[in-house]
C-alpha cells in the first residue's frame, strides 16, 4: 500500500486519480476505478443535462460502494452549458469530491465548498495553481506538457512544473501529464507530488467505455504519435497523430486564420468515428504515454501492478543505490 | 552515498554528470564537479585548436586529481572542424571517459574505444538511443524536451523519455534536461535512469567561467523563461528568453525565411556579450530549470546538497508512503 496525506484526505485506497474525460468519464470507467480502490471522476459534461447526469451518478453508485466524484470543466463560450444547474445535480446527488477545471472556478468553489464538497482543481501553471489556493479549493492537480488535451501555453514539462509547483502550493497535489506506470507514480513522489492522475493509460484498459481499436491504436502508438493542435487559437490540445490531426498541423505551419482551421475541424470532433471505432474520422485527445502503453488490462489489474510496482521501486531499486 | 551502475562504471563517486557545455566547460567547472566527486566533461569545441584543448585538460589536471572527461560534439558543417585532431588530443592526453553528441559517431567512438577510453553518447530520442548501443558506446545520455540546448524535433517530455529509453536500453543511461536538485536526481532513478546529467544548474555555481550577471539572472528567471528558437531550421533550440531570442521567435512565427532569421541571429552570437555580461547581447543557451535555480552555490556544496537530500527523499519521504 501507498498512503500519502492525498489519500487520507480524500479517504481513497491508492494515490491514483482518473481525473475527468470527455466522452469516457462514465460510470463503466469510473465505477472501475473505484473499485480497484483508485479515485474516479465522471465527467458532467459527458451528460447532455444535468439530468442525464444525476442518473449516471445513480448508475455509478449501483456499480460500486466506493467514493467517486465529478468533473465539471468550465470553458469560456458564447452559448454556455447550464454550470449551476450541474452544479446543483452533482450536490444534490450527495457527491463529495469534485474536480473543477478551466477558467474562473471561484463561485462553484464556493457553492462546493458550502455543501461540503472537497475541490481538486486543474490547471496547467504554477501562477494558476497559487490562484486555485486561494481560492479555497483542497487539493489541485498539475497538468504538464505530456499530458492529453490542453497542456496550456508554456510547455513546461512534468519534471519541472511538479517540482516549481510543490515549492509554492503547500496543499495536496496531484501530478498530471505523461503518467501511465509505476515508475511515474514514484518519480511524481519524488518530485514532491501527493498521487498521479492518468488519463490516457485509464483509456487502455477493458472497462473504458472506447471502441477496441482507440485502445489497440493507444497500444501501437509510440511516445512520438501525438500532435499539438490549436496553437494558433492559443488553445493548444495534445491529440492522437492522425489525418485529420496532421491536416491542422499543416494548416497552422501554413499560416492559415482561425476561420480556416475551425472549418476543417466542424464537424470532425463529434462522436460518431467514436462510436464505429473510426481512427481517422475525427480528432481525440492523448498524451505521450501512448508510449508506455503496452497492454489493455482491466483497471484493477493495472492500479495494482502500479502500487505493487511502486513499492518494489521504493524498497528494492531506490534503497539499494543508498549507500 | 548514491552508487548506481553508473557511478561503479565510471569510477565516480556521485551519478551527477556535467556533461558537455560550449563555452563554459573549461577547466574551472570541470575540475570543480570533479573534486565533488561527479563527472565533469571539458567541451573540446570551446578550445579554439586540438593543440589549446591538450593544454586546457593539461590545466584541468593541475586542479584535480579525480577523473574527468572531454565532450566532442559532431556537428555537420561545411568547414567542420578538425574532429579527427581533437580526437588523437584527447586520446593522446591520457582521458579514458568521452561523451559524444550529434551525428554519425561511428568513427570516434570506434578509435575512443580501441584506445581504452569510455564513450558516453548523448541523444535526445529513443531511437537514437538504440542506435548508439550499435555503435558500441558504454552509456547514453537521454536527452528531454526541457533541456537548454538542442531537445531535437520530437519534444518528448523528460517523463516519458526516460522510461521509453529505459525499456530498450540496457546499458547505463543518464538522464539530461530539466535537472537540477535532488527531487529530480530521484525522480530520474525511479523512472529508470542511473544518474543525471545537469548543465544550466551547473552554471549557476561559483566556479563557472560566467558572468555573474548570467548566473543572476538564473537565479531570477522562472521555468517560463525560455524560447525554442530554430524550429523552422529544424535545428530547434532551448535558449534564455530575451531580446533576441523574442525577435527571433516573432520572425519565425511570422514565416520569416531560413536567411532572415540567420541574418539576425549572425554576428549575436558570439561572445562578446558573454564576456560582458550583457544578457541582451547574445543568444544564450538555458533550460526550463532555471524555475528550480535559487541560489549561486559552489560546485561541492550544490553536488553534497543534492545527495544527501536525495538520500533523505528515498529514506524518508518515499519509505514513509509504503504501508
Amino acid at each position: 500500500m501507498i498512503k500519502t496525506r492525498f489519500t487520507e484526505a480524500f479517504g481513497v485506497e491508492h494515490p491514483i486519480v482518473q481525473g475527468g474525460m470527455q466522452w469516457v468519464g462514465r460510470a463503466e470507467l469510473t465505477s472501475a476505478v473505484a473499485n480497484a480502490g483508485a479515485l474516479g471522476f465522471l465527467t458532467a459534461l459527458t451528460q447532455p443535462t444535468p439530468e442525464a447526469l444525476s442518473k449516471e451518478i445513480a448508475r455509478c453508485r449501483e456499480m460500486t460502494d466506493k467514493p467517486f466524484g465529478v468533473n465539471l470543466t468550465i470553458l469560456p463560450a458564447i452559448n454556455p452549458p447550464p454550470y449551476a444547474e450541474y452544479r446543483r445535480a452533482i450536490i444534490e446527488s450527495g457527491i463529495k469530491i469534485v474536480e473543477t477545471a478551466g477558467y474562473k472556478p471561484q463561485e462553484h468553489v464556493d457553492d462546493f465548498k458550502a455543501n461540503g464538497v472537497k475541490v481538486i482543481h486543474k490547471c496547467t501553471s504554477v501562477r494558476h495553481g497559487v490562484s486555485s489556493v486561494r481560492y479555497g479549493v483542497d487539493a489541485i492537480s498539475i497538468d504538464g506538457f505530456e499530458c492529453a488535451g490542453h497542456p496550456g501555453e508554456d510547455d513546461v514539462g512534468g519534471l519541472i512544473l511538479i517540482p516549481c509547483a510543490a515549492d509554492k502550493i503547500k496543499i495536496p497535489m496531484i501530478a498530471s501529464g505523461g503518467f501511465g506506470d509505476a515508475r511515474g507514480l514514484v518519480a511524481a513522489l519524488a518530485l514532491g507530488a501527493d498521487g498521479v492522475n492518468m488519463g490516457t493509460r485509464f483509456c487502455a484498459t477493458k472497462e473504458a467505455p472506447l471502441h477496441e481499436n482507440f485502445k489497440q491504436q493507444m497500444v501501437e502508438n509510440d511516445e512520438r504519435a501525438t500532435d499539438l493542435i490549436f496553437r494558433t487559437m492559443h488553445n493548444t490540445a495534445r491529440v492522437a497523430k492522425n489525418k485529420i490531426s496532421q491536416e491542422v498541423v499543416a494548416l497552422e505551419r501554413g499560416g492559415a486564420k482561425f476561420e480556416e482551421v475551425r472549418h476543417l475541424v466542424t464537424g470532425v470532433r463529434g462522436r460518431e468515428g467514436l462510436e464505429t471505432g473510426d481512427l481517422d474520422a475525427g480528432i481525440w485527445s492523448a498524451g505521450q504515454v501512448q508510449g508506455l502503453v503496452h497492454d489493455v488490462p482491466s483497471v484493477k489489474d493495472l492500479v495494482d501492478r502500479i502500487i505493487s510496482e511502486a513499492e518494489e521501486i521504493i524498497n528494492k531499486r531506490l534503497a539499494s543505490f543508498v549507500r
